[in-house]
């Protein structure tokens, strides 16, 4: 009833930034997500599934691009009165918020896991979308670090039970308090240096990409990009920022020699040696239960972006060979990360409660299995009925249902039936197996033709116009012989 | 590193009207939609997951509730030059944008099946949430009522699927032409009544909430709620009304009787006589796959509030009885709900692309399948590994290990061990199966408390002080046994 005429044409395309998942896409990504479900329900993880929207008080400021208007959210009010709402950033302030709401009733600790999409307000780039999928584990109101270790022996589980084989990845352990540490040996762990604190964070962590001079760059004065936008500096001295140089660059053979390293950086901070202490007691458990340094290690080089970290924090590398935009061979690269946050939930509630965990990137994990060929073929299309008389359809349904009664996917054409030839495209473009035919003869004589389409394929890349025209790939049945002669000819396919 | 501490408090509380969905409401749902899922697969239809965000532009004003600000979407500009952004309200519109932007690379007809949560800023209410699940179904570009027919059957194949009975559901198909031929009868046929021909559409619509008197104000004069507010109405005259009352109680025992009496409705109305006959053909077609009254049926009181059906629509009651708030007994009602909307592409392209669809509304079909017992209890906790000494926590992480690599749901306690107490009452939160101890003692003779909670519970119930001092339900065994004795208690919980 609505005067849909009279409107100008909308643009059929989706927001910029933003894009749609199509057949094999979904269904991919959905196992991949049932399968990682299946390890965290194992680890006794119980699901949770947040509102997406969220009030902007609840959700906090931590993402690291402090800088853009809206803090990186896509917020809106209703009216100048109501509270301001947005899109949840990612799977954690909700986790913190959901915690704080039920504590009396959740159990504690609280183990959850969570999958969905997260939105970000971020210039869209290639790649670089602003919806995509986070898969999140989180253990809440556990302090021990045998937590921490914990996520970190489900994160390798799980890339293994995916399909990432032991060897393609690494988990890389590190701790926000021996970084703490670096900075109070650097003279900058004071309340009114929390600007500096936040400049050296987001550097170090920008490593990979700028490389160590930029990394220098940022630590000192600050640094120009090659877009000409100028980014602040912590204004480190010299050998302020060796300090935090070296640490970067204080992995070693062993996650003890490491940690003997990491001492004598942080030698004299009571906050740094805590850090220490951590990492070797998840080393210690971790490796009782036989994850050794093939499968997690210490790298002090992980610092992971976000704000909100207060102790320990990994990160999962995938490490297989894959080729940049311009064909220069690099390690796939990252596709989870996490920490402790031990202050996200006492924003809400005031009291302590001290929480770890994990997050997933799906798209990129997923992007990663394709490239191994660890993803199952979905792409298989239905049997296809043609239409050969439109006064007959409801034979054709009955064809279907037949099919579909034992389990076969199968669909009537339901375009125009005029042109056959449409009819046998458009079983091509749905990667069709088997297209069936009844036509005015054939009901007569009480039979139906069915073409092999997949075999067909095969013989038109390859035969002579003879052969062709033998039409080996279809054959004539009797009407009753539908559905047995459909999953003989499935079942040569395989 | 944020300056956490210094900021306000904020309230942990999702946003007015939007939920969190916890533990087995996470799990139950994702079941439920993997059978769906199954059903439509098997009929062809592949799956899209569109993005969460469209532009207000290529959503369109569709929404019944058109009066309320923002037409009832949430909906933000980044700023003046912008977008305008919203958060879709069903999955049909951006079905219409997604099939227009990428036409060329489809098959067509397309079908498609969508799951996931659509946004509506309504007035919440007891129930009724602005963010909530949908589950589509749509085929794109077929103009024949088989396509329709198709979707009457494949929903309810899919409500038996999911556990619906026979004879607990019944699929009504009503047609919009029928209506429109109705209204041309009426004199409001004309480009200058679409006005009232909406607030007829609606007023049908809300019969079962309003009764025949309310409906009639609707269609008169207008009608005052009990709240005072007023609602305009359609303006007819008594005459006019009763053809549309006549229209929505045409129903027959038959569907041939009720066809029949709809002819008499709309004779003289080229469009309504074009409307009973797909009605015919919908019916015979689905008679032919065996799909008879008792399954699906013609029902004119049937019309769906969205504007833009152009043709069949069609809706999936539940028809067993259950107390409404106040004790009376009423049928559960819709879980579904679709139609044909031919003009809903053509707004992007200009091109007539024929399309029709359902909606299942997921959270209520839920909840009927919790109210007939259908949902498998997915409430079963983790064995959880009790600890007894700090220091040795590596231990107690080799026991999970074991249970996990066979299968088996198992966790540390990471919470403060100090108060043994408190880790049982956890252990009774997680609804865990079996509790398992090893303190020093044990630790010294090589032997674990295996305790079985459930039959623990069971005689705690029943059990005088002395039978439960016998504790018959804790098993000391060789600590090489953990995984056998737990199978063995699994095995005989079940």
């Amino acid at each position: 009833m609505a005067k849909v005429k009279k409107a100008p044409r909308p643009k059929a395309q989706a927001p910029k930034g933003f894009r749609d998942y199509l057949g094999a896409e979904v269904t991919e990504r959905a196992e991949m997500l049932q399968k990682i479900a299946g390890v965290y329900h194992r680890y006794g993880f119980d699901a949770l599934e947040s509102s997406a929207v969220e009030t902007v008080e609840a959700l906090g400021k931590f993402l690291p691009d402090v800088d853009r208007p809206n803090e990186g959210v896509f917020a809106w009010q209703e009216d100048e009165t109501a509270d301001w709402l947005a899109l949840r950033y990612d799977l954690t302030a909700p986790l913190a918020r959901v915690y704080a709401q039920n504590r009396n009733e959740l159990p504690t600790p609280y183990r959850r896991y969570a999958m969905g999409p997260v939105w970000r307000n971020e210039k869209p780039g290639p790649g670089r979308y602003r919806q995509f999928y986070q898969c999140d584990a989180d253990t809440v109101g556990a302090g021990s670090v045998a937590a921490d270790a914990e996520i970190c022996a489900m994160l390798s589980d799980t890339l293994e039970v995916v399909g990432i084989e032991r060897g393609d990845y690494i988990v890389r352990i590190n701790n926000r308090k021996v970084l703490n540490g670096v900075m109070e040996v650097c003279g900058i762990a004071g309340d009114d240096k929390a600007d500096e604190r936040g400049i050296v964070l987001r550097a170090i962590d920008k490593l990979d990409r700028l490389g160590e001079n930029g990394v220098r760059a940022l630590l000192g004065e600050g640094r120009k990009d090659e877009s000409g936008d100028y980014t602040k500096g912590a204004g480190l001295s010299d050998a302020q920022a060796d300090i935090v140089m070296g640490f970067m660059s204080a992995k070693r053979d062993s996650g003890a020699a490491t940690a003997a390293r990491l001492s004598e950086l942080v030698a004299g901070s009571k906050v740094g040696e805590e850090g220490v202490n951590e990492l070797l007691t998840i080393a210690e458990l971790l490796e009782a239960q036989g994850y050794g340094p093939d499968r997690i290690e210490i790298d002090p080089s992980v610092v992971r972006g976000l704000g909100y970290y207060t102790g320990p924090v990994f990160e999962a590398e995938l490490t297989f060979e894959i080729q940049d935009e311009k064909g220069r061979p690099r390690n796939f690269g990252s596709v989870a990360g996490g920490g402790r946050y031990d202050d996200l939930v006492k924003r809400f509630t005031g009291q302590e409660v001290p929480a770890t965990g994990v997050s997933i990137g799906v798209d990129r994990l997923l992007a990663a299995l394709r490239m191994k060929g660890r993803v199952e073929n979905h792409a298989a299309g239905p049997v296809v009925v043609t239409v050969m008389d439109k006064g007959r359809m409801a034979d054709y349904q009955s064809m279907v249902s037949e099919l579909r009664n034992v389990g076969i996917r199968a669909e009537v054409y339901l375009g125009n039936p005029k042109n056959f030839g449409n009819q046998l495209k458009y079983a091509d473009k749905r990667n069709s197996p088997i297209a069936i035919i009844e036509g005015g003869d054939e009901k007569e004589k009480g039979v139906i033709q069915i073409k092999d389409l997949i075999l067909g394929a095969k013989i038109a890349e390859s035969a002579t116009l003879e052969e062709w025209k033998d039409r080996p790939s279809q054959y004539e049945v009797p009407r009753g012989d539908l559905v047995a002669k459909v999953r003989e000819i499935l079942e040569s396919q395989e």
